[in-house]
């Protein structure tokens, strides 16, 4: 049997597993993320600890993956830009192959997710799929024959900068009419607020205030209430739109929905599919492409990593 | 010396040549396109007038690519669906191999245009590059590591069927708003006829009516007429919307525009190349994407032909 490490590095900490090949959580442990040069600091001291707990040793163990925000160059495995880690040009995998002594690979955390889920989550089975993570951002990865597609140098697969609404809402990376601009939890959240403020009547308002409600809010009163109905209408209606986009370019046998707005399960996904069936190209009768949520949670790009030594 | 053969199926006619390894062409022809059953019987009569003209017999020759308009299944080579040639599940590559005794592959010809450019035209070199044709629609292929990629059973690569202005102008595929609905060269006759209607001082008239304008028209007056050059600018900006959503997914090296707007050079390209660059995810320091014009004109797709044999 042979055992992998995954790494995932997020904002506050860094969540690390060891698996058997079948995806078998062997042990789990997670460290506080260290910013800047120390980064390698809490990842080798992690792997130290997963090793220690899996009762292997170093070698029983076929290599590590990290994944890591930001830009990873997919030659050498150095953080190219990571804002949130004030890092530029850091060459982390180099560093971890000189003290860890297994195989180390890299690749961008959302890239990793996709894989994650790709290998042992909602994409399991099949070949070409897409995650699309609908959280404070839109971010996602593409899985193409079962392995990570992310551009030259790794610098594309960014699915949430993709124009929807030329010259519409304003997005962080500075164009306009994103689709995160447009489908975020955070652009979902500001179009619930702003519809309370127009319809003060909402059923909305009774458990919510302006400081309160957030994306699941509409979510949660779309039965009841017509102005919570109209925020959800809105909000499939983009979704599908970039969803849509995305299967005429790839036609991924399944698109895998992650991050917090997935929480809703079917209640987004079955008007969802419903909508971008009427609108994918061809029709959805030759090719189909399913959508479901991702079922992994905050472990896929832990998962991620341990699958990039698979390949 | 290996010899390919590659045939191009359109319209009006099949253009087929042989090519070398080198891409040197031993002979090329043409023949009108019979519609429906009958399209192998012309594919295989220019088959054979290419064989004799190039002196050799067909067992010197390592095999024939066809490209055809319309989903094509890359399993099978079979077209599952061409309106305009009206087929449909015509088992065109195995028609063709019993027929001729060599090796035959059929790809969709836009794929096959995309490749053609990719091995022999304006993409040599690189790994990884985009083709998007400005024609009648906006059709295009995707090459990734000097392959098609084409998704799930051929359905994918539909690059001008990319909403990029959600609700937006109605597009032939039944949706709003997409890329082709903005870019392709009909719309942009249409929208120098309604600029020429808004403006019935614009030098424009001069030399055209509403019934002659087409494309190049603006084009044409951009440098005197300020009308013609909001018509340019107009287009540019969705033209680099759609070509900077596509680059932010695939991140290639090179993208290259092909069809009859191309034949603007780098009066198009210069002035695109500007606003792409600024609305790249991250800018163009890092991984920049090349914009220039394709060189193969209407031989694009018998190269294409010629070099899925060659992989």
């Amino acid at each position: 049997m042979a055992y992998f490490m995954g790494l995932d590095v997020g904002g506050t900490s860094v969540k690390g597993l060891i698996i058997d090949e079948t995806g078998k959580i062997i042990c789990e442990d997670s460290t506080p993320t260290l910013i800047g040069e120390e980064l390698a600091d809490c990842i080798i001291s992690l792997a130290d600890t997963l090793v220690r707990a899996s009762g292997k040793v170093y070698s029983q163990i076929a290599g590590a993956g990290v994944c890591c925000p930001g830009v990873i160059n997919p030659d050498d495995g150095s953080v190219v830009f990571a804002g949130n880690l004030e890092l530029r040009d850091y060459p982390l995998r180099d560093i971890l192959v000189k003290k860890l002594k297994i195989p180390v690979k890299v690749c961008n955390d959302a890239n990793g997710a996709a894989l994650g889920e790709a290998k042992f989550g909602a994409g399991k089975g099949y070949n070409d799929s897409v995650l699309v993570t609908l959280g404070t951002g839109v971010g996602g990865g593409i899985i193409l024959g079962g392995k990570i597609f992310e551009g030259n140098k790794g610098a594309g697969a960014e699915v949430g900068h993709m124009v929807i609404e030329q010259g519409g809402a304003k997005c962080s990376c500075g164009r306009r009419g994103c689709f995160e601009a447009y489908c975020s939890a955070r652009a979902l959240t500001n179009r619930t607020k702003w519809a309370m403020e127009e319809d003060t009547g909402s059923d909305m308002w009774k458990t919510y205030t302006n400081d309160t409600a957030d994306g699941r809010t509409p979510f949660e009163y779309m039965d009841s209430d017509r102005t919570a109905r109209q925020v959800v209408d809105w909000y499939l209606k983009y979704l599908a739109c970039g969803l849509t986009n995305l299967a005429n370019i790839f036609r991924p046998e399944i698109i895998m929905i992650g991050g917090g707005v997935a929480a809703q399960g079917t209640r987004l996904t079955a008007p969802l599919q419903k909508l971008f069936d009427k609108e994918l190209f061809g029709g959805s009768g030759y090719a189909p492409v399913k959508i479901e949520c991702a079922t992994l949670g905050n472990r896929a790009g832990a998962y991620g990593g341990a699958a990039l030594l698979m390949e």
